[in-house]
């Protein structure tokens, strides 16, 4: 090694040894008679001193020293004394001073500083990833997710679980979201694609023996993306043979407990809460809650259906529902300007006609549309409520959909403007039940609400007949954070019930041949029942790390508009490629 | 759990409970009064026994069951006793008796039976993998497989490494063998490629500072496929900063120290042995010697120089070489027509001329061409060789090169032939100073041997001028049972020295650029000293395994002609697909 030490472990304890450090040179400081350089490398900062009476030689090259230059010192640590010492450094106490110095390798000067907050925009940054992949932030996240995902591997490997590769290059099957495809050269005219997750190879496995399957595996997605979408993710997916709902949410309980242990040393109580769907889209308006902070939806249709406000009055006629929050002191944070506007317009996005709001004043409502109250009714509403003095009462009046919709994300927005969690907290739970089938009214037929292959809760197997939208499946996601963190389901391992499944999604013999014969195939030969999950690991990391940025828990990510603005890709390719490959470019005028 | 125990843990210990066990019926005994069932997981087999005098819905159930069919049974464990049990089993000591039997799945008679050695033809078992993934050879295949990916990575965290995944969407480098191409959507008429390698990228990420990182990383490449390829392999990818070449030998001398220990309980004696090129090519013909055994190459070019024998002459002669091997005892295990066609044919595959051969009799030499040698160079050639009677020489007289590839196959041909060696057995030793470049005469130029980006032997600068077949790269191979199964190289890391090996190359700025433009542009803003290598993962589990077929170690592997038959990959796609991405096949007449 060109080192014998790093740059974060020289403490009190090594006054007096001579080491040798490699790193880049972070920061630069001339004080007269001494020039001080702070040595960066991945574990930490060691300050260097380069004393004018020393070696002048030495000095010479020191002075010739420039930010992000890479260095190797020899010399001796010295401690700083009391006085001098940095309490924010782990090296703190000590310094090198330096007798020998070689400069390993200069750097022109970087376009943006790799320190801190970065400034520079991000279209530079990904462009020299490599500079901002130095920053302490980016570094700190690229050691989290590689240590969550050695305590994943080590909770799976522990309980028996195999870690099991399968193929990048597989079939496509064109449904949900879009492939991508690889032309195949030596079956011209036919493509591979790239997976939008292994769903059917780890059924395959169960249906093989394998009993339980692990993998951190890449998917793709070629859609696009959304913010927080990246056409390459990657998820922990794990499946299981011979087991029930029950099992698979405990064994996950554990990895969280495992990983929270693991990262932050901290004792996560499980088993998660867990809700049914119907709950939560009750309570929270959202499959997909965020459960760091309480302002639950309430629906107070039945307090004011015979009230003198007619919008309230018609929508519960009509069908609809009266559904609001109570926002904890909020009556002087939210302006009717803001009221009117602002949030007008978010539950709007979502369909809402208006949003109604009083403010709570002794014990009573305020607001323009108050006096279309009387007395009791403004009890009852402040009672139900649990309003007080100071409180913002919202409403949306719409269907149950809409109010459903509109209030989650107000619900959202407003916690994150009044901050009402902390952005590290970690908050999960399960929600289970399902719905198997939403309707899709479009194209008048009913769509699989996760995939064709969930098993259906043993008790309502009478709905397929008399109301399909009653049946639950056997499926469930962790939500964490508003997040879906993870969803999976018990599979259908019979023939028979799949047949069943695909009659009812209206998918013919051929096209379920087509999309997934393999798999149909498996299922007569002793498949075993099984169940599986996955959980996205960027995801994870991101909220590990209280991150919003994906990119910032990727490596080489790419920006939404899935370029590597680093390594230039997708770039145009040799003619000869395409030749080689059977395909040409056919770009429409 | 539909279960209470597996299939592979029930012991003496545990007569008179009672249990409950999930699994297949492997195989199906009906002894008159009892039934016997096999029943089969990932971790074993237990006897069941269905006796008639007991439940008679469970005794007819049971006398339905068939081959692979799914099955949960409870009763009570009773002891074999003595002379019933089985000591092949870990179970054997017990057997199952059933009171409840529930069919969980049927099972359609599969096409070959998932026991012992598959009789069936490889494509039959590749279309139903999951029939013969459930093989106890291919099941044992995985978990060794896991177990090794487990080692690396724990052995890897614990030296402070960091696992960071790399793209697979990248950008085409077109040279070496053919990417696989990706045709993006949003960007039309351009690509991504899917990587040879994360070469590039794991540079960068030195230049980014993370200092020590490793991956098990998916690579691919579109090439015709020999027996042991495919075209998406695994590789165990490493690369480290402020290193020198010993820093990197030593770190993976220790892993597989730690995979030896981990998987066989054993203790590999490390350092393991070294050997320069230069070295291997003169005692074994090859950069990839099988060292499980002797035999090397001897050189008798000075004995024959003089001798009556116009062949060895003339070669000696005219600047070529005569080299031979010693086949201990091979004098009556290969008969002259076996020398003359078949061990002729094979040298005459690497362009050997001839073979000549020589039984050691009676202390001297007995063949048809013994009579050009005088008694004096009977008996040199004899004690150079260490022959003695009953042992066949072989030669051949032929430049260097020649005589180097085709004694190295002969050699191989002939150890497996004798079985010289243990299959199990690993022999593992570091080949090192390769040469930097190798002369292509066909196109008048130098190309790299390894890759472009290996640093320069210190000593051979002066070679560049002179005669740059003489200088040697700071590269290495680890060379394992006649395999290449790890290579790498220190690093360039200046712009100015990987300019001149560009220079050297005849590689212009231009094509420089839009190949690595990337790497050359981060080497330029503080790149540190690095180096690395990459293993073969599907190789060294082959290895482990002592299986020569690679698809043994790959749970959903592709055949030669890059085929997946069991999803039927590579497919036909929708024309809406092909629309979207810009392209349009073109399969010339």
């Amino acid at each position: 090694m060109l080192r014998t030490a790093t740059c974060g472990e020289l403490r009190a304890d090594h006054v007096g040894q001579t080491v040798t450090l490699c790193g880049w040179a972070d920061k630069y400081r001339d004080h007269g008679g001494v020039v001080f350089i702070d040595l960066r490398d991945r574990y930490g900062i060691t300050q260097i001193a380069f004393r004018m009476e020393e070696s002048s030689e030495t000095q010479k090259l020191a002075s010739g020293i420039r930010h992000e230059d890479v260095i190797q010192i020899t010399g001796e640590i010295v401690s700083r004394g009391d006085e001098n010492k940095n309490p924010k450094l782990s090296t703190g106490d000590v310094e090198l001073r330096a007798s020998e110095l070689k400069i390993l390798n200069k750097s022109k000067t970087p376009p943006f500083e790799p320190r801190g907050e970065s400034l520079a925009n991000e279209e530079l940054r990904l462009q020299y990833r490599f500079i901002d992949l130095r920053r302490n932030a980016l570094q700190e996240m690229m050691v989290l997710r590689h240590k969550m995902t050695q305590s994943v591997r080590n909770y799976f490997d522990e309980l028996g679980f195999l870690d099991i590769e399968t193929p990048i290059m597989g079939r496509s099957s064109p449904e949900g979201a879009r492939d991508y495809l690889v032309p195949s050269r030596v079956h011209e005219g036919t493509f591979y694609a790239l997976p939008q997750s292994p769903q059917l190879f780890k059924q395959i496995l169960m249906v093989a023996g394998y009993d339980r399957y692990y993998q951190i595996a890449r998917c793709f997605r070629d859609e696009d993306l959304r913010a927080d979408r990246q056409p390459e993710f990657t998820q922990i997916d794990i499946e299981m043979s011979f087991v029930e709902q029950e099992d698979i949410l405990s064994t996950i309980d554990g990895l969280l407990k495992r990983m929270v242990k693991d990262i932050r040393g901290e004792n996560l109580p499980t088993p998660l809460p867990r809700y049914t769907h119907a709950d939560v889209m009750e309570r929270y308006g959202t499959d997909k809650p965020d459960l760091r902070f309480g302002m639950e939806l309430i629906d107070i249709s039945d307090l004011v259906e015979a009230s003198g406000f007619g919008v309230f009055k018609n929508t519960v006629g009509n069908g609809g529902k009266v559904r609001g929050l109570c926002v904890k002191g909020g009556a002087e944070k939210y302006s009717r300007r803001i009221l009117d506007n602002d949030l007008k317009n978010l539950v709007g996005e979502y369909g809402a006609k208006g949003l109604a709001y009083f403010k709570v004043a002794n014990g009573g409502l305020d607001s323009s549309i108050a006096k279309f109250f009387n007395e009791d009714e403004q009890a009852a509403i402040v009672e139900r409520m649990g309003g007080e003095d100071g409180d913002l009462l919202v409403y949306v009046a719409d269907s149950y959909d809409v109010s459903c919709a509109s209030l989650a994300a107000l619900r959202n927005h407003i916690a994150k403007d009044m901050e009402l969690y902390d952005p590290k907290e970690l908050s999960c739970a399960w929600v289970v039940e399902f719905p198997l089938v939403t309707r899709n009214e479009e194209e008048d037929r009913w769509d699989a609400e996760h995939h064709p292959f969930c098993a259906v809760h043993p008790d309502d197997a009478e709905y397929f007949e008399s109301d399909p939208s009653k049946i639950r499946a056997l499926s469930y996601d962790l939500v964490c954070n508003g997040y879906e963190a993870a969803s999976g389901s018990i599979r259908i391992h019979d023939p028979e019930t799949q047949q069943k499944i695909f009659d009812l999604l209206n998918i013919d013999p051929e096209e379920a041949e087509l999309r997934f014969g393999f798999l149909l195939q498996a299922l007569r030969y002793g498949a075993p029942p099984h169940g599986g999950i996955a959980l996205g690991l960027d995801r994870w990391v991101m909220m590990f790390a209280a991150s919003d940025n994906i990119r910032d828990v990727i490596a080489f990510p790419k920006t939404q508009k899935a370029s590597d603005l680093m390594m230039g890709a997708p770039s145009i390719v040799d003619d000869r490629q395409l030749r080689d490959l059977s395909i040409k470019i056919d770009i429409p005028e």
